[in-house]
């Protein structure tokens, strides 16, 4: 993964390249966290293989995007018909491949200034949280991280709870990846950063996007802390 | 298949289920091409598995239904977040499976018009391209196809030089089914069935679909015996 979906680090994934470009291993990295946010070099990266989603940089959902450096075989998933030159056979959705291109467009004109804008929100919200409420934990790197990801522990507190909670207060927030929705298993990414200990209590991540403003950051934070101030009486 | 999507012919599904009742195989049928022709009931087409796909109902397309039988368990093909209770890994295209929605609602509403209708332009366009262009072997079954669906043989003529002609006189048809587009292979279905001696000629199918008119029909019919009588000359 270049970025982690749930902690949202970035992963040095241009230095794993470059360590494997003496090595005959294939090197494959999922992309699609970052391609709205950064410049991607599939050449700078060293990656054989980059996978890349359109729902994420605000296209249609269904359709993504592999890059296959020339030479490297891949093996089908999905076999049939082979009018798709035999990698994935099923009838193309022309419609969603198209607004995916449309959405390409439009993000590379305005990703540098949409990254510095929610970069600089997202540290807003970093810093709000730790203010008013104390003792929380951040997870991930500070600064390497996706601009609209923050994620944080808050000890003595029970994540249902917390989520339930904020729901309620009308805080849209998660305790792990989309991918995981539903799940009652604890965080394999919080496990393997040594932060899934009971101590550390509830995990919550937060998500700003290209709409979110500033007076949603604070008035966030202010509902947050009515809510854990609430369940810490409790 | 529930339906050829090569000639048309409709498969007697329910015959085979009922055989396999007291078998332990599972059935899966392909019912792509029927769904939006005939009403389908999976307890009388005796089938455990059953495939539909929105586009060949004009929904959009990226979007289709399986339907699994209680207790059939079924391996998924893409893994990944458990989101999709371990089914198929990957985000919802919630648009798609709206439109897919109502474009059963839709079909439904018309299916039995529509499919009347259809046939009767089939079976008007096979009499025509018999009256107009002797000695063309209708492939398939006479009746039980496909109401949309016309495939002929064409003794005598090159399959490409027919297509091409065909496309420049403005007639769109098709050599094979969709799913083996630009192939140059010879046909397996037509293989299958005893029809792809080099004595037949070119094969070709013609679809008629919700809009076709009659007018189209004859002006169709026009066009290919012009094409045909000059490709004989030659």
């Amino acid at each position: 993964m270049h970025a982690n979906n749930e902690i949202g680090t970035v992963q040095p994934v241009a230095k794993i390249g470059a360590v494997l470009r003496d090595h005959s291993a294939y090197f494959h990295s999922d992309a699609v966290q970052t391609y709205g946010a950064y410049p991607l070099n599939v050449h700078e990266l060293g990656v054989d293989l980059l996978t890349l989603s359109s729902h994420k940089i605000y296209g249609p959902k269904g359709v993504g995007a592999l890059y296959v450096r020339d030479g490297v075989p891949i093996e089908p998933l999905i076999h049939g018909g082979g009018q798709e030159r035999e990698r994935r056979a099923g009838t193309e959705n022309v419609a969603a491949i198209v607004g995916f291109g449309e959405a390409v467009r439009w993000m590379l004109r305005e990703r540098d200034e949409t990254t510095a804008r929610i970069t600089r929100l997202r540290d807003l919200l970093i810093g709000f949280i730790r203010e008013r409420i104390p003792g929380v934990i951040l997870n991930g790197h500070p600064t390497l991280r996706l601009p609209g990801n923050v994620h944080f522990s808050f000890p003595n507190l029970d994540a249902e709870s917390l989520l339930v909670s904020l729901d309620l207060a009308g805080v849209a927030a998660s305790s792990g990846s989309a991918c995981t929705s539903g799940s009652i298993e604890p965080s394999h990414v919080l496990a393997a950063i040594g932060a899934a200990s009971e101590e550390r209590g509830a995990a919550l991540r937060l998500t700003l996007g290209r709409e979110t403003t500033e007076e949603e950051v604070r008035e966030t934070v202010e509902r947050m802390a009515r809510v854990v101030t609430r369940l810490a009486r409790v």
